[in-house]
């Protein structure tokens, strides 16, 4: 399986935000992250970088 | 594996990029891709969306 584990960048720090993420997309001007047992988030922000092998998404933070 | 296929919107058409990507990272105001192989690409563009139980990635052209 492909979920990822997403980490959101915020004043420097990088933190574990949201695990088994499969799917984000932006929706109503924030990003939509939706993870494989089907909980939604919500988070206004920009993906970053994909690091795929190890699973990660990195997110930062909208100013 | 988790490598992912790259797919770009430009005008509103979204068109096959790179195949089995398993880097994007923000590099020197561009998206650095890099694949399996190790083959790199950069493009003037952003994440968009990202569909990892379907291994896909839609990248958005910057106008």
């Amino acid at each position: 399986m492909c979920e990822a584990r997403v980490f959101l960048e915020k004043e420097g720090k990088i933190l574990p935000f949201m695990d088994n993420v499969v799917t984000i997309k932006p929706e109503n001007e924030k990003l939509l992250l939706i993870d494989l047992f089907g909980n939604r988030k919500y988070i206004d922000a920009s993906i970053k970088e994909l690091k795929l092998l190890e699973h990660e998404v990195i997110l930062e933070e909208k100013e």
